[in-house]
């Protein structure tokens, strides 16, 4: 835990490079330990904190505990035309991630759509990275992991239904818009980051130990009853997104993760769409352009911006790379003992 | 409007057999007027009233008034292998949703995952309808629509973004799971008939006009600023599925059915995915399976059921086939007068 709140700037590249340092240390190969820190170091960059340098040392000490291989890529395991099965054979989950993504556009390239449902994986960490790497490379990217339960179904106070994030990316020429969601209002990197700040959440996040909603971050992280997002929506679309994981991929759905007591092993989903294809490229950017210069235009309630998803990930990343990322003092420097 | 709340009891067939009479009496060819009163009659079967018997009237006003097209087939616009592109000319919304699920469906039995994108079509009613007849045939279905906006972005009071709902549907040997919901905490149907009822929401449901959240259906259908699911969550997932689908469809966006000022000429996306290719065939009885067994064996907080989605819809469906459906009794008159 953070004593206190104390910040430093950093460059991208020291902290890109100050991670890979340890992962090589850890006995991470290069091409690993540069695609790892690269990936937990934008994530800082692009505002990303919860999943950054701040899930690290936990990274770091799934791996020493065996559940996260090192060095281990992902096999193709079954394939019917565009769609695909993997195994991720418990490796670092934004490899298995990365190549999963590149793997479905190239799919994408060649039928227009591709699948490639991914089992035996671990945390992918911030799952709008692979959607940027998709929208920049002018596909769109449709994906989403499952994960341990946290979160009771509908009407339920038992855990039963994991976050599982939703991704879904859309290229533009500049600033992709990326939607990156939990299916619980708050993700639970969120919840802890407001109880290390001592801060409530702005909405309900979730219920206390007497079943009462509560916006206390605290309670929520014991009582483990996030508030789904949509209420019975939110825990429809969990539960839904968790069959399709497991069924396609032929993997663990979040219950077989739950009976294991720590998240490993989980399923993912990567479908890619080719916006190269004729008929759609050649007015796509027209489209995009009025739909998001409309949005922009919303009259505003108060005196906030009015931002597509993703749109505040480019601001920030603009800003870091200018002034430096602003990173928590205390795991700098344990990041610099590691 | 409803003058009071009397109910009778009609059988699914003759409700299909009035509905298909004034379908037959407005010019509609048989085979057109018999999909369209089954789906009309199916969707009060299995209780979902808000798009079944209650919408046909205004169904056959848009017919009169042109914004839907009598008798019209969607067409095939572009095809690149596992993606395809479709123009629904205008026609009955229902129409063109099936046959494009059907041919999703088709794409997917040949490439594993098969992608239609549907542009010039209209409402189709119960979204859920289409996932049920694709898990029925086998296949998984990711499908959603665009509307006419009436959801503002998040932090703004100006309505940009349709309710788009969104659909997935994943196959069982009976009683098919179908999630299928509105981007509002409560679809524009769902509070029309609160408002007839003269019941509140039971949980927040909008903003008044005085910008303060609100469970009164009256005053958030005066606002038109429904209530995200998730709050700015299911305002980007609005944003996002209106993007795919004008994109990919190369169709009107939320912003250009808006400047029309009725809703017609809807984008539409159908996503079907194989479940019979053998890597997935053999174990996704028994992954579904256990993965419902232990949703359903969550602890109940009250009296209440753990229910998956689309669960009641068979409940409502068995009670429906057996006593005859509950049916407004103006709305019944007012359709044998048709």
């Amino acid at each position: 835990m953070m004593p206190e709140q104390n910040s430093l700037l950093v460059s991208y590249v020291e902290l890109k490079t100050q991670l890979k340092r340890v992962l090589l240390k850890e006995g991470f190969e290069e091409e690993q330990a540069e695609l790892l820190s690269k990936i937990f170091a934008e994530n800082n960059l692009y505002g990303k904190e919860s999943h950054g340098l701040n899930r690290f040392p936990s990274f770091i000490d799934s791996v020493r505990k065996g559940f996260v291989k090192k060095n281990v890529e992902p096999e193709l395991i079954s394939k019917f035309n565009a769609f695909e099965q993997w195994d991720g054979k418990l490796g670092a989950g934004p490899v298995n991630a990365l190549r999963c993504t590149e793997r479905a556009i190239e799919i994408a390239r060649k039928f227009g759509i591709g699948c490639v449902a991914l089992k035996n994986s671990n945390h992918w960490m911030c799952g709008g990275t692979y959607g940027r790497k998709a929208a920049e490379a002018g596909f769109i990217l449709l994906s989403w992991t499952n994960a341990i339960p946290t979160m009771p179904p509908w009407g339920s106070n038992d855990p039963k239904l994991g976050n599982n994030p939703l991704v879904i990316a859309i290229p533009r020429e500049t600033e992709e818009i990326i939607l990156d969601f939990a299916m619980s209002q708050y993700s639970y990197g969120k919840l802890e980051i407001l109880k290390q700040q001592n801060k409530f959440a702005d909405y309900d996040a979730g219920f206390d130990a007497q079943g009462n909603i509560t916006k206390n971050p605290s309670e929520v992280l014991d009582t483990k009853r996030a508030l789904p997002i949509g209420l019975w929506k939110g825990a429809g679309l969990s539960l839904v997104l968790d069959l399709l994981a497991s069924v396609l991929s032929n993997g663990n759905s979040s219950f077989q993760i739950g009976k294991q007591g720590s998240e490993y092993g989980v399923s993912q989903i990567f479908i890619a769409i080719n916006l190269a294809m004729p008929a759609i490229k050649e007015n796509s950017k027209e489209i995009i352009d009025e739909i998001i210069k409309d949005f922009h235009s919303s009259k505003r309630e108060k005196e906030n911006e009015i931002l597509y998803p993703g749109e505040i990930s480019y601001k920030k990343r603009n800003e870091n790379l200018k002034n430096g990322i602003s990173i928590n003092e205390f795991q700098w420097k344990q990041l610099l003992e590691m």
